[in-house]
């Protein structure tokens, strides 16, 4: 297998005829510059065996690398805009998985409206390792940042919490004593997470700071705390669930115990945020829960009706 | 070891305290527009065992990465700006070597005048992995591009050619009829190219295409050719040498085929580009050689001496 010839054949396609990307011929693309918006960059990178599954195939990887990148930008209110990829290549990966791995990735660049501008493809004696450097647009100064936050604002978090984490138990055979229907729902949630790039204009308009939750939300709501210089408190009672995650907690033997481990599970690709008291309506509407409060302080201290709730663990570092 | 425990003791520093970078504590960086100027994009990976040597020092793989994007700028007559990097480390990997891959990186950032403004470290299974992606200036529309060289225009390549190949067989033990200081000459221009960023201003006003010299200047020279839809003439007997290479080529029994090898080994980071006649006077002063001509048609022809030359080997492709 040559480079060119996979960069030709693979990847020239997915710059859906971008001028910038020069057909994926050049050195380099070139990003004229946009007046009045600033370039929110984020990267990540996944190996086969740390960050997916043996089940998963090379086109999951290729779709959940990108939504996950798109999860930082949904969590910044940027608008997306560009990949870089860079790939390496098994040895004994056939051409076939090859191409899986690029209609996958074609297939998420269309449907998130993302053009491939450039990248890189090596072999490797190792595992399939993929990183992707993503960037969207945001207007001028208007990026919702970590470092934001201040004590009297709230903290919120979109969607529900905690799917990611028994997702991946699912995956690996796990929680056989909830209904089939519901381990379908996590396992998918897990394996191919929703950025929330419907919350943009909301988090614009509402949001002092915001991070998306991947380490897991406390240890992301924490990230913000560090950032920002403040301290945060998480009432678990009030964390948003899913009918699946509610049935699997009906069958926990320390409620609290257990609302601690979904607050603490990763991968759940939401946005968690923190804004000004009066924004909560906004925030309701558009589909935020209401978990706490900005303090003066540091940490995170989770609370489960009124008495102090042990962090059971922290978020996945992957590393 | 935790990702967050590298990022804030290895890599924050780096960023050189550039607001952009949100001092690594966010999701993403977040770039100003810079109006009148593109911003050019560049992303390579390297992989233990495939792009580098056993012997090559941690700090030795993070300076060649970093250096061999910023060849790429140089051959688009780019102003280095910032770096965003992903890097798995192996599971063996000790503190120790993890900080002289940051130390290397951040002596070079330094030298060069580059930012660090994000990234992703995680763990593998496999070989140390790493990725940048690599930005910089230009003022807009003045990339010069692979695909705007035309026929009638002259080639032409800067500093001398083969070192780079020459150099990886010193380093694998080979050569070992060369003088001492030539084997070290050759094989530190392997281990440590230098990007010839110093070309930016003559790039800019004489080229009318140009790309780097990574995977050989036949190869290279073929990539502007297949770009801009025209065929090229490289003349052998006029390819920079360096003393090394000169004593090199004294012992090979058929001075064509051992010119032809020279100009098809990769890793030199010089730069091959075409320019019209008028620009023959400026490229020389700039240190260019002219070695061929753009024509009509398509490919890569060689000729040492007015006969054809074979071209023995493509250039190295890492695939």
């Amino acid at each position: 297998m040559s480079e060119f010839d996979d960069i030709a054949r693979l990847f020239r396609p997915l710059a859906f005829g971008a001028p910038e990307a020069l057909n994926l011929q050049d050195d380099a693309a070139v990003i004229p510059s946009r007046p009045g918006y600033d370039l929110v960059v984020t990267k990540d990178a996944v190996v086969e065996g740390v960050h997916f599954l043996p089940g998963d195939t090379p086109a999951d990887v290729a779709r959940k690398l990108l939504r996950v990148n798109l999860s930082d930008l949904a969590a910044k209110a940027a608008e997306p805009y560009a990949v870089f990829l860079a790939v390496a290549w098994p040895a004994a990966i056939g051409a076939g998985a090859r191409e899986t791995f690029a209609a996958g990735l074609a297939e998420d660049l269309r449907a998130f409206g993302v053009v491939l501008l450039g990248g890189d493809t090596v072999s490797t004696p190792g595992p399939l390792t993929a990183s992707l450097t993503t960037l969207g647009w945001v207007e001028t100064g208007r990026m919702v940042r970590r470092s934001t936050a201040r004590p009297g604002h709230r903290l919120f978090v979109s969607g529900t919490i905690g799917d990611g984490g028994l997702g991946l138990l699912a995956a690996q055979g796990g929680l056989l004593d909830l209904a089939a229907a519901d381990r379908l729902r996590l396992v998918k949630r897990y394996r191919l997470p929703t950025p929330r790039l419907d919350l943009r204009a909301t988090l614009l308009a509402q949001a002092s700071a915001s991070a998306d939750v991947s380490d897991g939300l406390l240890a992301d709501a924490g990230h913000i705390g560090e950032a920002s210089g403040v301290g945060l408190e998480v009432a678990l009672e009030r964390l948003p669930l899913s009918p699946a995650a509610l049935a699997w907690l009906a069958a926990q033997p320390d409620e609290a115990a257990a609302r601690a481990w979904l607050a603490a599970a990763g991968d759940d690709y939401e946005v968690v945020c923190t804004a000004r008291p009066e924004s909560a309506a906004a925030l309701a509407e558009a589909g935020f829960t209401d978990i706490g409060q900005v303090v003066e302080g540091e940490g995170v201290e989770a609370s489960f009706q009124g008495r102090p709730a042990a962090i059971a663990k922290p978020g996945w570092t992957h590393s």
